[in-house]
């Protein structure tokens, strides 16, 4: 699948199959997050791969907006250790496995509003640690993933040369 | 291009051809950063494109890392507004754009340490504002990339179910 197709087509979605995944397509995710840039190229993530059911459930319990990490198959923790810029680093290094699993037929939805400290006893991850995110990834229940994406319209998104200009002085 | 082959192809570059970015190469990079999720799909952002020389120069010493600003023939600003996770989901938007640029042959390199205010006052960006990067995108001078990529192994940076554990207990 090319680049703007996996883009232009990814959904986040949050039901997933009950089935696993396979260990390779886990490790080319992963794989995609290593190869990711970052600050300095300091490479400042761990990734954490759950897949045990009772800790993925629990997990599920130290968000409000997580409930379907319980239904999933997989889940990836990204944290950050000296990171001069860890939310920058650690989210190009997910968006990076997002859709290199996209490609794969791998569905995830990023999840925010994490019990930070519960997710770190429950993954023993040190003190000194930020969590970044922990997504879930699983095949999506749904086959026909149908839904426009809502998204604005470039008109009020992009600005040309500085903000406000909407006429691009370049275009011929 | 695949996109796992973009992922890993990727490289951050300094050094660009005196070659503009066509219309449609520009429009399509805004469009894959259009396209990217965002915590409650708030698309709480700004892209800002710039191509006049003067205003690209003057870019560049606003941060003490970004003298190739000074010879890029465009560079992409993001500035997020009211936004939950700024970093995160300014980051996944440029990540989106630098790939999608990447598949169609034109490099880039983020920057971080701007003096924001002085990049705000260049593009005219109202206070509130807050700059996530400015990236500036062109055509590699070097066409043989040849280089490795420089990363840790993954066993460095990946656990499995905990911090720690490097034996997957998964695997067949």
């Amino acid at each position: 699948m090319d680049t703007f197709t996996a883009i232009r087509t990814k959904r986040e979605l949050r039901e997933y199959e009950d089935r696993t995944i396979p260990q390779g397509v886990l490790m080319r995710i992963l794989e995609a997050g290593r190869l990711a840039p970052s600050s300095k190229n300091s490479q400042p993530w761990h990734f954490i791969a759950i897949r045990d059911k009772t800790v993925l459930k629990a997990l599920s319990q130290t968000t409000p907006t997580g409930a379907h990490l319980a239904q999933a198959p997989l889940a990836i923790a990204v944290l950050t250790e000296n990171a001069k810029l860890p939310e920058v680093d650690g989210a190009r290094a997910m968006q990076n496995m997002i859709l290199a699993a996209w490609e794969l037929g791998v569905a995830s939805c990023w999840i925010a509003n994490f019990d930070e400290a519960a997710v770190k006893k429950l993954l023993a991850a040190p003190e000194h640690l930020r969590l970044i995110t922990v997504v879930p990834f699983g095949y999506p229940k749904e086959k026909k993933v149908k839904r426009r994406k809502i998204r604005k319209h470039l008109e009020e998104i992009v600005h040309f040369e500085r903000f406000g200009q909407k006429n691009d002085p370049y275009a011929s």
